[in-house]
């Protein structure tokens, strides 16, 4: 494998097969103006990017000739983006039997304490990257902990994979044991020196991360804000109106704000490349100012389910009055499982138990092109565009054998069956429908009995 | 492999590993009373059958020179029980967007027809008892389509795996398709004749099985009445109270009903050997009356969110004041997947919205010694006591690479540990988890690379 100064040697090549892409917000535009489809495609890859992409049979002529990897059967699609996941959770995926705020006493705050140790974090993180590329997932925007440490763990691992990754130090200075908390002061500080020293680094990007305002006070709120007029291009991750108790006791910590979502207004942090996790209990006003905003919810909902906060009003949030971006997270540990499919696939369900459809299309897109938007990324990834980077996926219809028995072997034929397959791989789909995982054209990932990594 | 008739040797042989089954109800009992647990156990087995079980300390000295099949780090459990699967709608699993009404016209009516063709049936037949061996099910309640031939098809395949399987033609004389409907006097008659033919056959069994009310004609639903006072040992399978439009229209239907509850009643089909699918909608004096009369709920969590039914009321079911028999199916192909183990994932997740807490014991137990209650097969499996058939399933709670990082590899040694490592099976396993499936003493499936089956 190359070295991590130079990803994918510059010579072309080129992937064959059948392509699914969004070039529109299926939300708001008719699906078949949004899903670009290629039944028999040649994408041509050039130093890790993509240089064009057709039909087979009109490129064939110009670039027959190059290396040409074919996948029969298979569909490829822009690597999923996991726009809130906690890595320093990974190892306590599936803890039982409580509700957000006794989970992160009983569960949480104990795990992610282990943190502070550098060498037990790259660990969990070697394992949480190789997981995420399993499951076909090629940028994240994740949760560390409240040490340093565990970001350069992180960052570390990420980097020496040459992936797309955005994260931040848990900002958390009250209502949690003293050996996981910061200080207001000290937070805004290490923050800062991680900025320095990660954002923009190659593929790396920084998140400012207050845990969320039941753990910051007032104070760390407002360095945070401070923090994002300092470097106007980091992001703000943190979460929202999660579940009912958490927004009551938000009201009682910050008397003065309007409610859940003010508390992180009046410190500055609600503008475009904020991004909110859940929002599950947001009022009608919050829609709207997130809209305003141009700020992000990331829609979890193995997460909700798991912990019983409620159901994501999806139809509120992609409403035309007051259109929000809206992305998929897995929120792992709380959610239940790294697969961007098996995300889709509770995503449908949380729609179906409030009457409303989410179609394949529109699941794909969040989880691609939209989360791509939701970061501010779409400039560089998150579909086929001539000159974004080549982060892609191979999934394979047929990857079990009542899948196998489910969907034919040729590729769809019509946007109707296209929906059909697409259907069936979200509903049927984890990480085993994932073939191979790229990163900048390079084959980071390949499915086999055991599963391998190069690297 | 041996042939059908003589399905296992008559001589000893044993199997040493963690055992874990039920031997009370752990929602009247207390968990430490219900749950039956050694770490290191070896259960002894003679022509297909319990012989004992024990620490392997205590039966080494009798039993050590038995040929021993050891499963060290794993977890050997009773077969699970699936009380509501529809076998013709294996390869319909995951059709798009509609609720239940909707789904039945667009999707199951059509699918169904097929089943006309025996060899289509069988084929198909094959496929499912497949699954539901590679998912650890060994005895199932199961709907076959409306021609005779489907279950013919059915159960040759089930007892040529030596299956306890209960299943019957679906009844149907009204609103649908006239390619998929019988008359009331025609499923009199070919359910006698299939009744006569398969019932008690070895470990087949008979359900009397009207789809639900809107497709039966009151004079239907008095004839598969009359089958029960004819046949009182059979079984009837039928749905109840899915989802509100379905509500709705019963009513309309049967004006002289009390409820939904009441159109089954008033035909005699409300007895114990009554297995009633879903019940998400059931009023108060509906589990009032499911309860003295002994009938059994099928709780099927993955399809009512996928068909966005909503959220059935275990709390209630299980209540002390009128107890209800509850038990778990999954429901394909309105549920979305053959895995027990992600049916009780979902039934903890609809116990969370509804903000009770379904424990990992308490789920383990639907999917086993309360499914054979359920089927009033308790007396011949559904858990280890000596007699009962060797239908068991050896678990794998390191089977991903994501589980492996998760759970140790020394068995649980205690009932906590034990709690935890189930949990984790319960929300991470699928298929895989599932090492290996025994059937009356004998290998019938063993986890490989690819999945293979002996016969």
């Amino acid at each position: 494998m190359s070295s991590p100064e130079s990803p994918s040697p510059p010579q072309l090549k080129a992937i064959r097969g059948s392509f699914l892409d969004f070039i529109a917000d299926p939300f708001y535009q008719p699906e078949a103006d949004s899903v670009r489809y290629l039944p028999d495609g040649l994408m041509v890859l050039e130093a890790g990017y993509i240089k064009a992409l057709g039909p087979f049979s009109e490129l064939q002529a110009e670039y027959g000739a190059l290396p040409i990897t074919h996948y029969p059967g298979q569909l490829i699609l822009p690597g999923f983006i996991d726009t809130h996941i906690h890595y320093p959770q990974t190892g306590m995926i599936a803890a039982y039997g409580e509700q957000l705020l006794e989970w992160l006493d009983q569960y949480t705050f104990p795990t992610e304490a282990k943190f502070k140790d550098k060498a037990y974090a790259r660990q969990v993180a070697d394992v949480f990257l190789d997981e995420l590329l399993r499951n076909g997932t090629t940028t994240a925007l994740v949760l560390a902990a409240v040490f340093p440490e565990s970001v350069d763990a992180f960052f570390e691992a990420a980097e020496q994979r040459h992936l797309c990754m955005i994260a931040g130090k848990v900002m958390m200075d009250r209502h949690a044991p003293e050996m996981v908390c910061d200080t207001a002061a000290s937070a805004y500080e290490d923050s800062k020196a991680l900025i320095q020293k990660w954002h923009n680094k190659g593929r790396l990007r920084y998140a400012v991360t207050p845990r969320f305002a039941i753990t910051s006070t007032d104070e760390q709120l407002q360095l945070a804000g401070q923090l994002l007029q300092e470097f106007p291009d980091v992001y703000l991750h943190t979460h929202l109106s999660e579940n009912v108790d958490e927004v009551a006791w938000v009201k009682q910590l910050f008397p003065h704000c309007q409610g859940y979502l003010d508390a992180y207004d009046q410190a500055g942090l609600v503008r475009e490349r904020s991004v909110f996790a859940h929002g599950v209990q947001l009022t009608d006003a919050e829609f709207q100012r997130l809209s305003e905003a141009k700020a992000t919810i990331s829609f979890c909902p193995t997460s909700n389910l798991f912990l019983g906060s409620g159901l994501f009003k999806l139809d509120q949030a992609k409403s035309t009055e007051y259109p929000v971006k809206v992305s998929l997270g897995t929120d792992v540990g709380a959610g239940t499982s790294f697969s961007m499919l098996q995300t889709a696939n509770e995503a449908y369900k949380v729609t179906q138990l409030r009457h409303q459809k989410l179609s394949p299309f529109k699941a794909l897109f969040l989880a691609t092109l939209g989360g791509a938007r939701a970061l501010c990324l779409e400039e560089i990834l998150g579909n086929f565009e001539t000159g974004k980077a080549a982060d892609f996926i191979v999934l394979d219809p047929r990857a079990t054998p009542l899948m196998a028995f489910r969907n034919e072997a040729t590729a769809p034929s019509s946007l109707a069956e296209l929906a059909d397959r697409t259907f069936a791989l979200i509903m049927m789909g984890d990480d085993r429908a994932v073939a191979a995982t790229y990163i900048l054209g390079e084959l980071a990932y390949e499915r086999t009995a055991a599963g391998t990594f190069s690297r």
